[in-house]
């Protein structure tokens, strides 16, 4: 969408006037176009009629609402409410209106159209929220949290970009800069008084600083991993020989879930292919178009594919016909795994299928105590929910975990540079290196630091990277 | 969706408080949910936190809004814009609240659980506007113009569907009721003083009247073609021998209108399969799925299956290649046709297709003044604009016609029914029967006009049927 420096000086501009459809695409009751920039009001003023008040839009109170009609000059294209919201009281901190026109895709485009026609121009996506930043209504971290909050589809990834979004690392950064900035301060207060010969700025304290400011984001790297998986789902891969029943069981999974979510009406989603939400937790199935479409998509363990769908899983449920497969043959597939595993953190378990078939009770299987093992009959559904709670209690432990879970790349980097930068610092202080080296390399961390908030000047080239990721009209 | 009395009158107490999603279902920048009924404000009390402020929803002012969070219980679920519009200046007459919420699924789906969790149900489609109608709001098909609106998807459609629900129609089937209401109240004066013999009802007057609301309901019944037409779309048949290129002409057709609808970003539309939108009017191409496949469809002229699709068309596309086709071949199938349509209206157009391969001007046509000729090249797009004028050109005398046009099955049997009245009225009074009897017709027919706008008490019957055609949230 933003492709050139150009077009992202012409976003930071901000002296045009933007709309957009914000509500989803398609035909509803209502939709919502939203108008942000200076000449907003008198741009609504041209084609917004109030009905029976004589009130001029220059005139309303922010965050109130009137009824009218919007027009084409002689032609009327729909009643609607208007809604008023004066800067900086505004999501964008600019004038702002948001017409709640009737739901039809011909007066959405009709009322953009006539938006346009009076000198607005088209929103790019993210340009709303991009104007609140410039404006100082979000930091960068918090702008980013809108978009996972509007793509969050699970309970888990909702609550972690809620928290985000309402500021919460935000703060917990912030924090972590002052304290270096106060550090920093110190420093270079020595460097005016060089023939003073004076530590104002206590080396023992820094040392402690900087070995509790490391933890600190070693535990906000270490979060990453989680943070990842709850945003993007937990990747689960299911393995096994053919028709040991694995497309019976994705099946199986994938259709309870469907029946609990088209629960609620008007609510239905555009299912995600191939993912479901247990407890608010979010699983992935990974490469499974082939899979339910035939079983002999592997046709044996042992194969490079699975190795590969193995390596990009988090979960891997090893899936067996319980009434044809003996211990040896899985222990010695299991102990092929692990020479090729490098992950140790990979959750095995294995699922002895077709129990529905079994004669006598299998009693030889259970010796396997070092991995979970379910006994189900995907095909009759039987017992499936044994596996679905192991799911769940896999990654419930993470994903309950106290404290701040970072899931964005940009600011996985970033934490790492500013790690990388006080590591330096701490070296510098051990090499007893002279006051500027330090603040210069104490900085490199700040900068760093600030850019996840966007509190350092932040290159064009990363904004237009970030709000060009997000829907139009936000 | 209403398929019992019950259901319906359930749907008619209005002592509920009901909520729906009223935005276009999927994922956008916001969403929109609407509350409705006497709990309203006292549940949201419940689950809105205003923020910065100790205002209570319940002492909030009409037509504001405001910033606060959604909360269930210590759990956090968006942060929202919560908009109150208190009885009776409201959508439906009653206490309105409209949450306009971030727009993922998650949030939508949790805001609406939360909702209900705390004493709201679920609206039935159109449920809002039939409170609206029940208060008062709206007559009966100012309400059917609201579920019109949302599915215009053309001008045309969209002015006609505006102009109904702003009451044109209704009040000119306002002013006919209002003549004979006028009069059938002389004629029962009559009934009054059997004893004078005496003729408070001009006779005369009265055949006069009948006479021109007639005219007015006769007028009302034709516009009725038009406006079925306005509303579904003009249906095109396009129909030729095979390898003539009519799958061609049809991909060239709409090609051309799909680049024009995906200018607007933002409202990029999920296709009608098959139609096209010409200077504001919906063209339909009947049957066109196995024309797009195969050509083989219609394998000869003369079949079955051409006159079913040329029976339903209003417009009927003859395409022959011009190279190989002679003026003889031409006018024997039309002549052909002339023997089996029994509608004058439907409009003939030959399209001389391949002019591509022509080595000289196709001379030996020119013959043809009866009927429009276009000659083009479907598959080089040439001279395609020729056709698309002339296709709009066909429609365009009536859809620009003058007066209140009908586009509703509902309305033209009422009309139908209100007519026959009056004939038998003409008839009474021309049999000089007595004003109990002429009364009684005059009523029959002031019923039917009624049950247009609703001012005579509809059967619960209809009035389910005309709602559950609605969107949930509208």
């Amino acid at each position: 969408m933003i492709n050139t420096l150009d077009s992202l000086a012409g976003l930071m501009k901000m002296d045009t006037t933007i709309c957009a459809l914000a509500t989803p695409p398609g035909t509803g009751a209502i939709a919502v176009i939203r108008v942000s920039g200076k000449n907003t009001f008198s741009i609504l003023e041209k084609i917004f009629i109030p009905t029976g008040k004589r009130l001029r839009v220059s005139d309303m109170s922010s965050h109130t609402v009137h009824l009218g009609r919007i027009v084409d000059g002689d032609e009327m294209i729909d009643e609607v409410l208007l809604t008023i919201f004066r800067a900086p009281k505004s999501y964008t901190g600019q004038d702002v209106a948001e017409i709640s026109c009737h739901g039809s895709r011909y007066i959405q485009s009709s009322i953009l159209t006539l938006l346009m026609k009076n000198g607005a121009i088209m929103a790019k996506p993210g340009e709303f929220t991009l104007r609140a930043y410039l404006n100082g209504k979000l930091d960068l971290s918090q702008a980013e949290a809108v978009a996972d909050l509007i793509n969050a589809e699970a309970r888990s990834a909702h609550q972690l970009a809620l928290k985000q979004m309402r500021g919460g690392f935000s703060s917990e950064i912030q924090t972590m800069r002052q304290s270096l900035i106060d550090f920093v301060s110190l420093i270079e207060l020595e460097l005016d008084f060089p023939e003073e010969d004076v530590e104002f700025a206590d080396r023992s304290q820094l040392i402690n600083l900087l070995a509790s400011l490391r933890e600190g984001l070693h535990k906000l790297l270490d979060s990453f991993k989680m943070g990842n998986v709850i945003k993007n789902g937990v990747p689960v891969a299911i393995i096994g020989k053919p028709n040991v029943g694995k497309s019976t069981l994705l099946n199986a999974l994938l259709n309870d879930e469907r029946a609990i979510v088209s629960d609620i009406p008007g609510t239905t989603r555009d299912t995600v292919e191939d993912t479901i939400v247990l407890d608010g937790i979010t699983f992935r199935f990974i490469d499974t178009a082939g899979l339910r479409q035939s079983d002999d998509v592997i046709e044996t363990l042992g194969i490079a594919r699975t190795y590969e769908k193995i390596n990009q899983a988090r979960i891997i449920l090893y899936v067996f016909d319980v009434n044809d497969t003996t211990i040896e043959e899985i222990e010695a597939n299991l102990e092929d795994f692990r020479h090729h595993i490098q992950d140790p953190d990979k959750k095995f378990i294995l699922v002895a299928n077709k129990t529905d078939l079994l004669v006598e009770a299998p009693r030889h299987f259970a010796n396997f105590v070092e991995l979970d093992t379910v006994f189900i009959s995907a095909k009759r559904k039987e017992n499936t929910t044994l596996l679905t709670d192991l799911l769940v209690k896999s990654v419930r432990d993470f994903v309950n975990a106290e404290g701040t879970v970072i899931s964005n790349i940009r600011h996985y980097e970033a934490i790492s540079k500013a790690d990388a930068a006080l590591a330096k610092v701490e070296h510098d202080i051990a090499a007893g290196l002279s006051p500027d080296l330090l603040s210069s390399d104490i900085r490199t961390a700040l900068h760093y630091l600030g850019e996840i908030t966007g509190t350092t000047i932040t290159s064009e080239d990363i904004l237009g990277n970030i709000f060009s990721k997000f829907c139009i009209g936000k």
